[in-house]
């Protein structure tokens, strides 16, 4: 089994580092002083209350999966007491785990998940599911309050591709299994998922779905909720499972409410996803728009004529500006900017990554008209250079982020969605706020997800961390951030799921009587108020 | 304001006639004999009680919609009595009118449709959301007992397009709209909806959106569901309103709960919807298959490579043999027939209508590889001629309809969905139930909606009526087609939603967490249990 350090990302040792020319950039840009490397707190220093589950909610979850299966070592305990967001990642490293669960729980089947949600209803022991740990929006920390514990109920055992039917390419697979071991699996019959977070190496199946993950491919291949079939999950009250079928007119698509329930709900024990064939090949290739304004018409006209490429990321012009300057005087992407910025003036322009994949012909037969397009929206084309930069780098951001919180920056990421009609001064308006709110910063911005009436918008924030006080200052510019998405009706997530970190925006987001009913969804799924308490709806 | 007759389809004197090859098909096919025609029974005979909604309530409606706007004339009564289904015909062309609801309502806006159902709920008189009139499921018919009165909730006065964002391709409808008249609105900017069902004549915005609707081009355009970017909705306890965000991660999509909701939570005040660029050509053409199996498989094929097309039908041996017998010796569909007939021994096999629409050049660079497939995979290129007659005849069903029930026919279509890997098995088994139950009956099928992992089946089925109990007649073959479907884990209902009649298969389809899930969802939208009852969830 594959677990990630406690206080980051990636396994230890593994993983790309900050490039030399950083240190420069932090200081000159966010006047971070250079040479200090903070490094966090070793296991043995983490602060750890003992486990004190009920004994007879640990006898009977010893029941229902097996002694060997109740894991309360502090190294278990540590790994599942939060996600990775920024400031998981401030109290993880600085060894803050009185919070983490008292045990993990790892059941093998659906029926074992079904025991082990009865005795922790009948005891009122917290349940907070576990797939790849990889929420960077507070959905796995549970308050203990009103609770006799918490148990981390991790999927990690329930991890085989269940079944394959080639023919309606479809694939019923565990929920623990992680994105590339379902690759692997799925490779050996020519198949694939084609579904590619940032989160990739580490995120799994059921993980995705409980979030509705996005993907970096979803133009071409869409997302999670777009893939998903049919799917089980158990509740304390019992199991919801969804037919098979590809489409049906028999009412509200209850699949459509376990998609995003971050196991607030019940826990999703089985997932019948939508395969594709392995691409034979993939093309991945820079363009630089005037600006931002350009690339997202272009990017519009694309997607609505039909053209878009599966990978479609056009950066903003502060993005790009960081994205060459960290990409080194030697690397592809900055020479195919300098050469860009030379012949044209597309300097201060904007980076679009384009990605096809396919057959070779397949991939022509699309590329063409979707050039000629570009072409004729004023776009440049930089080669493949950068796009194979992208490709290569795509997983990078978490690791790198492990090296800023070494060198004192605050680095968090967040996202949205709204109409192409609203997108270009929705970005304006989110940079607005995260720089009213932090002054000296660094924000950039990219869409990442094009949809025929809009788009995604992702940012990334970079700051000289607040040593005082570093919670309240990303605290304020995350409700700046999220109080100016609200005010423009866009959506406060379409990466990410809500987790605790979005509930001030719950009603913001479905409105009071929406809120109502996620809240009557809970009371009959889980009339104790176990399940990840404090997602999605309060405690009744 | 455009309204059908009460006793059938289309306006007084309008749509398609029965061929006069139709008397001997049904001479020799069914045993019907011919000759008598027989007519539904005059407006002045229907059988109506008197109006009697509480007096209260009724001031109460009328402060609501203005005394303009409550109308309880027999006419008006008659025409939202229930819907089209054959049982629903058989009824209103005998004049059985005495479940009629008391009155119809018909309000302005979102405002007035609040005020209606503040009224309704306080009074308890059930309510019964009326747009197109066209369900084929009992969506229309609320019982009387438990209630003060019914009333329709006509929907007919809010049919504007209330906004359309060009840049967006989204449009804001009134749900009151019919499709004809929303795509004419719309054609004047150059834009559609590109939502075909059977019902197009008559079906309204609204109605698609609480039934799930598919649409004869869903292959193409997605079904209505796919289209939905956000939409309004009046339940007792308040509106639920959603983001126009293209999509989230923001928990449960709330939207899909409303989405095929019948109106048994509230009232869908504001749809807005993906639109699109007025098609420039279509073209229709035809092809044979061998076998149900090789056209199936040619589908497959084509919609897993990406090269569907809009329109996508393929009707089995029965189907077309039927539709060729019909088309008479000089129709282009039987000349075509023949002369593959002669030409290949494609005479026992199966019609596929293969539908393209875009600039002509759009459609020849599409159709180009889809042909190229379709011939790899033994099919046989009929010319446009068939495509064509298709395309004529797309409405007709509907209006021959009532010429079969003049003639004594019991005629009638259900629906289903599955994976491509059951799709023959459920055929098979849906056909030999429907012909067990009836006896002499001639049950044809087509597939019509494709998708990656699976596809719809539609089935008609003609037989001689049993004059002594037509109900239990078609009430048993109903049953045994619900039961052959549920056994096989196919859906209840691929286009035309649960309405009262799917109700026995509600379980099958949800399963019992499900159908509380629903039930919970009611009890919040809906206390008082007035909302379409009988629908969705049984009253609490």
């Amino acid at each position: 089994m594959r677990e990630q350090v406690f206080w980051g990302w990636g396994e230890p040792g593994a993983g790309p580092e900050l490039p030399a020319l950083a240190e420069a950039f932090l200081r000159d840009e966010l006047g971070l002083p250079g040479g200090v490397v903070e490094t966090p707190v070793a296991l043995e220093a983490v602060r750890l209350r003992a486990p004190d589950l009920p004994e007879a909610a640990r006898a009977g979850l010893e029941q229902a999966v097996g002694p060997g299966h109740v894991l309360d070592d502090a190294e278990t305990r540590v790994l599942r007491c939060r996600g990775k967001s920024y400031l998981d990642l401030l109290a993880q490293r600085a060894g803050d785990c009185e919070g983490a669960p008292d045990a993990a729980v790892r059941p093998a089947g659906p029926d074992e998940v079904a025991a082990v949600l009865r005795v922790c209803a009948e005891h009122n022991v917290a349940v907070v599911p576990f797939g790849g740990g990889t929420s960077v929006v507070g959905g796995l920390e549970a308050p203990r309050e009103g609770f006799a514990g918490i148990v981390s109920l991790d999927l990690g055992r329930m991890d085989a591709v269940e079944s394959v039917d080639e023919r309606s390419l479809t694939a019923v697979l565990g929920p623990g299994i992680r994105l590339p071991e379902a690759e692997r699996a799925l490779g050996v019959r020519g198949l694939r998922l084609a579904h590619v977070p940032q989160s990739f190496e580490w995120a799994t199946v059921g993980g995705c779905v409980a979030t509705r993950s996005a993907g970096q491919s979803s133009s071409g291949h869409g997302r999670i909720d777009e893939n998903v079939v049919a799917l089980r999950c158990a509740t304390p009250a019992g199991e919801l499972a969804t037919l098979g079928a590809p489409a049906s007119a028999a009412g509200p698509a209850l699949r459509e409410l376990v998609i995003g329930s971050e196991g607030a709900l019940g826990v999703i024990t089985r997932v019948a996803l939508r395969v594709r064939p392995v691409a034979e090949e993939q093309r991945h290739e820079g363009w630089f728009a005037h600006s931002f304004a350009d690339g997202c018409d272009a990017l519009r006209r694309l997607e609505q004529e039909g053209l878009a490429p599966d990978v479609a990321r056009l950066s903003d012009e502060t993005e790009t500006r960081v994205a060459l300057a960290l990409a080194g005087p030697g690397g592809p992407a900055r020479r195919a900017g300098q050469a860009a910025t030379r012949a044209l003036g597309y300097g201060e322009g904007c980076l679009l990554v384009l990605g096809w994949e396919g057959s070779g012909r397949a991939i022509g037969a699309r590329r063409r008209p979707a050039a000629a397009l570009l072409r004729k929206s004023g776009l440049l084309y930089a080669g493949q250079g950068p796009g194979e930069a992208w490709e290569r780098a795509r997983f990078a951001g978490p690791h790198l982020r492990d090296d800023l919180l070494d060198r004192g920056a605050l680095v968090e990421t967040l996202e949205t969605a709204t109409s192409w009609t609203g997108l270009e001064a929705l970005r304006d308006a989110v940079a607005a706020a995260l720089e009213g709110a932090l002054g000296r910063a660094v924000v950039g911005c990219h869409v990442s997800h094009v949809y025929p009436t809009g788009a995604s918008l992702y940012f990334t924030v970079l700051a000289a961390r607040d040593r005082s006080d570093p919670v309240a200052q990303w605290e304020r510019a995350k409700r700046a951030a999220g109080d100016a998405i609200a005010a423009r009706g866009a959506t406060i997530t379409h990466h990410h799921a809500l987790g605790r970190d979005h509930m001030p925006w719950l009603e913001a987001e479905h409105g009071r009587l929406g809120a109502e009913l996620l809240r009557a969804l809970k009371e009959r799924c889980d009339p104790a108020g176990v399940m990840n308490p404090g997602v999605l709806a309060e405690r009744c």
